[in-house]
């Protein structure tokens, strides 16, 4: 994971794919802010969404899943309903079956980043759940190679 | 609430009010569809928007608080993630200190709508968490009477 | 679906299966109770554990998939998070391919009903998403017949 | 944060306070196990009761707030609806103004941990949201040292 000096300062420009998303009013916990558990949900959600459009990931029949193993976040600064937020990725390493991503929120309006988090995918194949050919297919590794960021700018 | 009759024909155009919401990855139970659950998280989302942008209420510190005492969803065909959805809102009935609201669930690209439901909110004081003029505010009542739908059109 | 005044005064001993189910520190919302929507999750999950258990449902390889087209949830009294709630689960009607399930919510220690609701489920076959005998089977039919109370119960 | 080697062997007997949750028809994702975002969820359940039934905690009006700056998890295997898991609670470090937690999940009759994960809780004054004495109060210190893991344990 890129360390926490580092993902204080991203901006929108450090990342290579971006979704707009609504919040909604049971992001909120008590204190009136963005959950900690909700990022994670925002996470999987531009990602499956990534794998999806630009990697012909079909969840329910493809031969491919996706585990994940580790997931981590950083919380900068609070966000939350109504608010609507820029969830903003990247691929820090791609492996020979996993993939670490990692994704920025934004808020609407604002330029600096509320949090930085991610998490690393190993994908394994339906029938057996071991990495191998069908998990980390062609069409994934040229998909999330698209936005990956080479090591000199982590 | 409306008849299950009526509201399996309703279009966008039976609604005053509309906000887009991107569907989660997690919205989706292992049926692969957006969980009925999910549709009441939605309700709450739109209302409560409209209800802090053109009603003045702010949710943490206002004199009134909504409390919810029926809700109710009708489910005509199945939408989940990553589709889009359109959540559509009106005020069926406007009563002395509660509300009731119809919301309409359509996807991106598709005329039918895919569920309709609502939920009635009992404005209460937050103090004595009882009805009366700081529940049901001036402010709330002119809002809602905006999207209020006369009975002639229900 | 039975009438408010019925459900109002519902005890325990009205229902014939019951799971303890303790609440979650995001079950509430700002408004420190919990949040509407969180009552279908839990509905949900006392009704797919009694399928599961009790009519050998087994949700990601059964002929039978159970669709929702209905919910709905009266609230009497606000309760959540630390709460532990009672999930107390009846049958109320026993269609060909549909059932409809009445679910009362406790809280540990109180004696009357904080809510009640319930859904409906339509089952179908896996394969046509169409009702028949793959769809309501017999291990349901007679699962879900041993909680259904009698019209005269109601 | 405690390293990957170490957490994987995790039993219930490093853990200093443990409590029982019931899985959710929800917290499945489509891939029939629980999503990694839902540990979260669990996670800030066991702390928040731990923190109102033995640190005198009262969120709604305490004059501390515990802010989430930074969550992580590793995840060894699957559990998920409908399994029953432990909750098991410990503390690694305590701070003048933060606390890390760290969580194992246990599934209901297996020893080996499924995941383990944690936060960082920074209490701040509610008034001025920054730390000071009525932050990070002495019943704080005090609940969290009964369950923080002496360094040497780690």
């Amino acid at each position: 994971m890129a360390a926490l000096a580092d993902v204080k300062t991203r901006r929108r420009s450090d990342y290579n794919f971006a979704l707009e998303y609504r919040t909604r009013w049971m992001d909120n916990d008590m204190y009136d802010h963005m959950n900690n558990s909700i990022y994670y949900l925002l996470f999987d959600s531009v990602v499956n969404t990534y794998l999806i459009n630009h990697c012909s990931l079909h969840p329910p029949t493809s031969t491919s899943v996706g585990l994940v193993v580790h997931s981590n976040c950083d919380y900068m600064s609070p966000t939350g309903f109504p608010a609507t937020v820029d969830l903003c990725l990247r691929v820090n390493k791609l492996g020979k079956s996993s993939v670490t991503y990692e994704i920025g929120v934004f808020e609407r309006g604002v330029e600096e980043v509320k949090a930085v988090g991610g998490f690393v995918h190993v994908f394994v194949e339906r029938e057996s759940m071991k990495p191998g050919p069908k998990g980390m297919t062609d069409a994934l590794r040229e998909g999330l190679g698209k936005i990956l960021v080479e090591k000199s700018k982590l």
